[in-house]
């Protein structure tokens, strides 16, 4: 980190003003913000600045840079495997990491991968992988590197030590109302993925009611970015463009996501869930340059190879590997009530977001970080949009023993649902790749 | 002031998105912020919002009035005179207050004068009274209305009292960019001055060289905005554009410019100074509905009424008054250095911010808002825009008795003089009156 100093009003009125920060101006804004010499009142003013000048390629790879540095950065030097990993902006019912890391580690793909929790209207696959009964996310990074060079699979929470400006910086937008700016995006989820010694990175960029991209357009244009971040720091990065309109799979919650994850390990995926790993997982075996494709995948999921993968990582993590072969060994509450069809015709849409933010209502999700969650609880889905549904029979089914609130999560989730009489053509679920 | 509670991230997303926010959302959002309840750093990404997306007159009158009543109001309703106060955007060498706000009471006006003190180029009223030995300009609020009720005008510093929300924000705009920016200049301006209990305001937008605003446009549009907040607020505000684009006047420097300001009460003003002060002097008339125009205003200087009401209010604001008859007790340096004109010709222009930031750098004006000035500096003005001047006569003359920067000093103040062989038309004084 260079030892200049910059007047930070300067800095502001520069981009405010539609200018371009150098790279030493970015590095000196994030460092003296992460040491506390630039004050919280400097930086969201800053922030508001970018959402409405933006930052061009060049800038925003050197904030991500800025902020990547701002903590520590894994060797992974010594693992001879090719480190890819996978992330998504989020969306309901994705459990696509669970099926997807120990997919590709018995491809022989070292997945290194530090996720967050579940936020909103979204789930986190922190959460769901600690729904198995001791599994430990909060590894020491010894321990992950370990693991990784022994199993080629780790799947952890961000540590303080990792990208402590992003840190900091998001907090500062959560509440500034400067969230939605597609450089402040990109270089907040670089700078964390970067920081994990990668090869290459490929991207789940959602759109849809249940994302928090409502359009493909803005999803593109964030996957262009990320592209060329990841680019210009010798991190070989491809988006795959995913529509999020119905939750992926048909459950929705947190242990019982994890039982849908290992019956898609298990081969018994559902469609839409097993479309998004494979699309996602051939991406990574490109940039692994391992031969093989779709072929290979679904061949590690027929000989258990990936399944034996996932086993070994709880194991490894501390959890109750019994999981696997007995679900009763994950919390899963034991009362439920049906939804049911107000009229016959075909499910015409499903409210996603609502559908999300239904979960954290029964206490499955969070609407503070602070929240706990109850991993037990969710929906399992009877019908997804274009199914054909008899008036009183079931849409959906909330599984859940503590709630109180019942009858009206009950209520505002047979609206979540619109059934009309025609059918029609629906959207890919896989928009396009964009490399 | 209603209790209703928003969301401070609500508010600042509606602003960011272009939304309009209502008298009950900005009451909230100023009294909560003067409170401590909204932070620094989400007031500051609200602020840098409306930079970019403004406030119409509405909003900015709403915003304005919930400013003013986060303090005192004054109750000025048991003095029957009419009451117009006059504020300056600022200048350097604007000692227009000093003769105004006598003069106007000597008309029969009540002129309750909340003035500032100097900041970077511009000189500030209260350091100008202050270099008047023993002048208090922190009267309380009792001996200020005592005062206005007894000789018609009396002129102070703002309280703590007074409009603490813009004195909160105003701190916070200085540290982030958010500075120039209309609607928050005129609610920041009109929520002081408003809080005087005023029946009339007559503004001096200043543009050019040596204004915050370099344009006409500009200060055009911020008139139209501060009228409308009048008119909203019941107070009748006319606004008169001038050019800054000369000192006003023959002297810069607190002393020579009090010294200056009693020569114009005594009928020997310099032409441009005398120009100002009659055309702001004539609105105020006109709001009072006081006849006679400029020849009032001339009659009052002739017959000494004006210059009266200036020594009685030195007196009973505990200065020296014997500065009026004798300014050998005003503190003003003995030492002087010329600045010699280096070619012959005529002065084509004067780069006022340059002539201004030379007297801070003198020690008579400030850099920070924690530094002392040196009352007993400036510089006197030999020749102006349009003059005729021959190689090696006086430009101006350096009265100076502490700088150790004088050398310097002399050395910029020559730049800050173009001559050029021909003469040229140059822009009216008085540029427009807008109501």
């Amino acid at each position: 980190m260079k030892s200049v100093h910059y007047n930070p009003v300067e800095l502001i009125r520069k981009k405010r003003d539609g200018g371009k920060l150098s790279e030493s101006e970015l590095q000196y804004l994030i460092s003296a913000y992460t040491k506390g010499k630039i004050s919280d009142y400097q930086m969201s003013a800053f922030l508001m600045a970018v959402y409405f000048k933006g930052m061009d390629f060049e800038e925003t790879t050197h904030l991500m840079q800025a902020m990547m540095h701002s903590g520590e950065i894994l060797d992974l030097s010594d693992i001879q495997l090719p480190k890819i990993d996978k992330h998504s902006t989020g969306g309901v019912g994705d459990k696509v990491s669970l099926v997807l890391a120990p997919l590709l580690a018995s491809c022989g793909v070292c997945v290194p991968m530090i996720s967050g929790r579940g936020l909103g209207h979204t789930g986190g696959t922190l959460d769901k992988l600690e729904s198995i009964p001791g599994f430990r996310t909060d590894l020491s990074i010894h321990e992950f590197k370990k693991q990784l060079k022994e199993i080629g699979v780790a799947m952890i929470g961000q540590t303080a030590q990792i990208a402590p400006a992003d840190k900091k910086i998001y907090a500062l937008r959560d509440v500034t109302a400067t969230v939605d700016s597609i450089p402040l995006i990109a270089s907040s989820i670089m700078s964390k993925k970067l920081a994990e010694d990668l090869d290459g990175l490929v991207l789940d960029l959602k759109f849809g009611n249940g994302a928090f991209m409502r359009d493909a357009k803005r999803a593109q244009e964030l996957a262009h970015t990320m592209i060329q971040i990841g680019k210009r720091s010798g991190v070989h990065t491809i988006a795959v463009l995913t529509s999020m309109e119905a939750p992926l799979g048909m459950h929705v919650g947190n242990s019982l996501e994890v039982i849908e994850a290992i019956e898609a390990l298990k081969g018994h995926g559902p469609d839409d869930l097993m479309e998004v790993t494979y699309a996602l997982g051939e991406q990574m075996l490109r940039i692994a340059k391992i031969r093989g494709g779709r072929n290979l995948l679904e061949k590690k999921i027929l000989d258990r190879g990936a399944l034996e993968r996932f086993r070994q990582m709880i194991k490894r993590q501390g959890g109750d590997r019994r999981v696997v072969d007995d679900y009763k060994h994950l919390p899963v509450s034991k009362r439920s009530v049906e939804v049911l069809a107000p009229k016959t015709g075909y499910v015409h849409a499903i409210d996603t977001f609502d559908l999300g933010m239904l979960l954290v209502e029964l206490g499955g999700g969070r609407s503070k970080k602070e929240d706990t969650i109850d991993p037990s609880c969710g929906f399992k889905l009877h019908k997804k949009t274009g199914d054909y549904v008899r008036k009183g029979s079931c849409l959906v089914e909330i599984i859940n023993d503590r709630s109180t609130r019942l009858e009206a999560v009950a209520e505002k989730l047979g609206r979540v649902f619109s059934i009309q009489k025609k059918t029609h053509r629906y959207k890919k679920l896989i928009y396009r790749i964009v490399k």
